[in-house]
C-alpha cells in the first residue's frame, strides 16, 4: 500500500489503524501537530540501565514514556497496541539486528518495558513554523548525523558517544533556532554545539556516520543538537540479549500534541 | 555550634566540611547561587520504583542525580560525602521515622542507590531576583504546604497525591513568577495551579498540611508550585524496608549553580 494525501491527514488512531492492518511506510509528515515516537522495548533486568542512561544524558534521551511490564498500551497513545501499531520494527539479538518484521506480537513477553523517546520531527515542525529552513527537507534527504568525540556519562552496560544531528542554519536565524528549541526540552532541546564541527570531533560534515550529507546555502552555520541515535547506539553496542525498536523513520504516531513539549 | 555570616558566605565544599565536623544547622540562606538538594537513599530493590515515580512525575520529582549502589560522592559536589555532608538525615524502616542522626556512616550499605531531587530553593532565588516577593520569607516562616485532589501517576509499589507549595504572589507579578519559574523545569517548573485553591481540593489556605500557614498581603493570589515532599509521602506510605532523607529543610549543598538550571 502507498500512503495518500488522505491518510496523511488522518487523526492519529487511523494512522495507527491503516499501520496495524499493513501499511509500511515512514511516517514523516503523517498526522501534523502530533507527537511521533521512538520506541524502545527492553527485557525489565535492562530497564533500570537505559531509563538511568536516559536520566544522565536527557538531552539524546528525552524519555517521554515507560510502560509497566508487558504493557502494550501507552498512555501518550490511547488504543494504541505498541506490538502492531508502528509500520516497521527491528528486531535484535545480543546487539545484532536479526530482523525488521510489521509487527512484533509473537515476540512479546510480559516482562518486556517500553519506553517512548522524543524524536526530533517535534522539534522540527517547531524550527519551520518559526521561518526557519530545513535544508535536508529542501532536498529531500534524511538528516545528518554524526559521532562526535563527547562521551555520554555512562548508566550499568550503557556507554557511548554523543551523537549528533546537523542542520545548516541561516546565520541570522541561528537565535530564532536556539530559542524555539530551548522550549522543549523533551524533544533534545536547545543545540547542544554551534558551528565549528572540529570542536565536536567531526572532521568533515560531508560524511555523517548515520544518515545523509546536506548541503548548506551560502551563509549557512552548521547547527547540531543531541540525537535519538545516541541511546540506540549505546544500547546495541552493550549488547542485550533482546531488544525491539522502530526501523529507522517508522515511529510511533501519538495522540500527544507537538505544543504539549513546549514549555510555557 | 551556630551558623555565623562567615559560614553562610563560604563555598560549598567549605560548607560541606563544617556540617561534616559536626555543625547542624538548617541550610537556606547557604552558599547563596549555588543549588541545593534533596536527598532520598534507597536500596537497589527500590530505586527502579523510584526513578519510574520521577520519570513519571517530573514536576514534584524533579532528579538531579542518580548515583551507582554504594557511591557516596556526587557528581554534583566534588568530594562531597553522602553519608556525613548534610547537617541532619532521617531514617526510615518499613515506613516510619526511626532516627534523625547527623551523619548515616554506620548505616551504609553497598546497595544503596542515592537520588538528588530539585528543591524550591533555587527557584525562589529566581524569583527574588525578579522582584517578586516571597511572604514566607518576608514572615520568617516555612512554606505553606497542601496534599492536593489530583494523583500522581503511580508507579511499581509507589503512589500517593500531588503535594503543593504556594507562595502568595501580588496579581500584578503573576506572570512574571511563571515566566522565571516556567524556565527552571529541573527544580519544580512552573506553576501547576494559579489562584482557586478549591480546584485543588483545598479547603482551607490556613490549614496546610505541611508547613507553615502564611498571610497573604491585600491582592496577593495564592499560586501552587509542585513540591518535593510529593515523592517523600509517596515512598513513605508505599513502606520501603529501609530508606534514608535529609532531614526537612537540612539539605545538601552543592557545587552545581542555580542558573546552570535555567534554560537559555
Amino acid at each position: 500500500m502507498t500512503a495518500t494525501a488522505t491518510t496523511l491527514g488522518a487523526t492519529p488512531g487511523e494512522a495507527r489503524a491503516e499501520f496495524r492492518a499493513g501499511l509500511v511506510t515512514p511516517t514523516a509528515g503523517w498526522c501534523a501537530g502530533r507527537t511521533q515516537a521512538n520506541l524502545v522495548v527492553l527485557p525489565r533486568d535492562w530497564a533500570w540501565d537505559f531509563l538511568l542512561f536516559a536520566q544522565r544524558n536527557p538531552a539524546p534521551c528525552p524519555v517521554l514514556e515507560v510502560t509497566e511490564p508487558g504493557q502494550v498500551e501507552p498512555l501518550l497513545a490511547p488504543g494504541a497496541d505498541l506490538r502492531t501499531d508502528l509500520p516497521r520494527y527491528r528486531v535484535w539479538r545480543d546487539g545484532e539486528l536479526v530482523d525488521e518484521p510489521t509487527d512484533v506480537v509473537d515476540l512479546w513477553r510480559d516482562d518486556l518495558v517500553s519506553f517512548l523517546v522524543g524524536c526530533s520531527f517535534t522539534f522540527e515542525a517547531g524550527l519551520t513554523e518559526a521561518g526557519v529552513p530545513l535544508r535536508h527537507v529542501e532536498q529531500g534527504r534524511n538528516v545528518s548525523m554524526y559521532r562526535t568525540n563527547r562521551a555520554c556519562r555512562p548508566a550499568g552496560r550503557l556507554s557511548g558517544p554523543l551523537v549528533v544531528s546537523m542542520r545548516p542554519v541561516p546565520a541570522d536565524l541561528v537565535a530564532t533556532a536556539v530559542s524555539v528549541t530551548a522550549r522543549m526540552p523533551a524533544v533534545h532541546g536547545a543545540p547542544v554545539h554551534v558551528g565549528d564541527p572540529a570542536g565536536l570531533g567531526i572532521d568533515d560534515l560531508a560524511r555523517p556516520d548515520h544518515g545523509e550529507a546536506v548541503d548548506a546555502a551560502p551563509g549557512d552555520v552548521p547547527v547540531f543538537w543531541a540525537c535519538g541515535v545516541t541511546p540506540q547506539e549505546a544500547l546495541i553496542s552493550s549488547r542485550p540479549p533482546f531488544a525491539i525498536t522502530h526501523a529507522p523513520g517508522h515511529m510511533l504516531v501519538t495522540d500527544s500534541r507537538d505544543v504539549d513539549h513546549r514549555l510555557a
